[in-house]
């Protein structure tokens, strides 16, 4: 099936079976396509927490505002972000590129001096913006292998990310949770939601042509 | 074939053939599964303006970051978001969803009377930091709608917004700019990035397993 067959099929499931679970093959095949999303410059600034543990996800369910998926879904993708940029973390991805491409270490110097003077000059915030703008790409390309797979999934952005972040400790790989993809098995009777149309504003409103 | 290898397939290209343009086909598709984003509270947060005008894209040239790829290339998607939420702007959603539905008027005015206490009482900054980032799930479908049509394309974020929002009079619109997206065919000779491996952080550096 193309994307937009997908894109048609999917929708943001308000229930899960909590006796069904997604097999490991998809589970990797949904962070396989997440982890090849296209980032900024490549800094690759997200990482994906996959979370499977019951008690863990009883904890993180109490700043959650649909707790409901959290505890009864298959497996939890929570998109974290890099809370800031750093030389470290900067040099770090561009030596790995330079090695795996087999150029000349420092090849992409002048670039990266540029990353740096742009980003080490701004505060903390701003740069949490930026790479958290990045695991959007991801999020969307994970709910697109979700749809492909036929996979139930639900995104979610409404949780108490100071709790999640202590829980699950972002601070130690120096990440701070945006957002969530809940992934598992819909259970069709109180998925309330997906007996309805799927409804998106028309093209002519969506688009606007300069020709 | 699957996501994964359209993602595979993908880079971020660095020169288009100026002479060659994608199919009108091809970018409806591309827009049609932008159209078909997930947003939060299905609020479509964000418009494509999409820009073929020559005279315009050399205006937008001047501002941009890579101004060859502005001028050369076939199409620009402009991804821009609502520049704050309003009361206006969520019933409007809502009511066209609930008549799509053919729910009676009102169904959901209990959720839009909190995204109104919520959205409403934040700066507009804030809530466009919130719009742009729907943009960017928008941004990655579009990226892997164009790369399972084979279409050449490349992001960008580095570009003068103001002068991109003053060029199309986004104001008009209540929409500010956020990303970009230049699609078209690449230019083999000049796209120097083409020969080289695709990098990506390896799997167990990319997810944080919490079983």
């Amino acid at each position: 099936m193309s994307l937009i067959e997908n894109l048609n099929w999917r929708h943001a499931v308000k229930a899960f079976d909590p006796t069904k679970k997604v097999s490991e093959e998809n589970v990797e095949k949904i962070i396989e396509a997440t982890r090849l999303t296209p980032t900024s410059s490549g800094l690759q600034q997200f990482r994906v927490v996959l979370v499977t543990n019951q008690e863990i996800k009883e904890k993180l369910a109490q700043g959650a505002l649909n707790p409901e998926c959290m505890k009864e879904c298959s497996h939890v993708l929570v998109f974290a972000a890099w809370d800031t940029y750093t030389a470290e973390r900067i040099d770090k991805v561009y030596d790995f590129t330079t090695e795996e491409r087999g150029l000349p270490k420092g090849r992409f110097n002048s670039y990266t001096d540029k990353l740096k003077e742009l980003y080490l000059n701004l505060p903390d915030e701003e740069n949490f913006a930026h790479t958290a703008r990045q695991s959007y790409i991801g999020l969307g390309l994970a709910m697109a292998q979700a749809a492909e797979l036929k996979v139930d999934s639900c995104p979610a952005e409404g949780f108490d990310n100071k709790h999640l972040d202590e829980v699950l400790e972002l601070d130690k790989y120096g990440l701070k949770s945006v957002s969530l993809l809940y992934i598992g098995v819909a259970d069709n009777d109180r998925d309330w939601i997906k007996p309805m149309k799927k409804v998106r504003i028309p093209r002519e409103e969506f688009v606007i042509e300069i020709n």
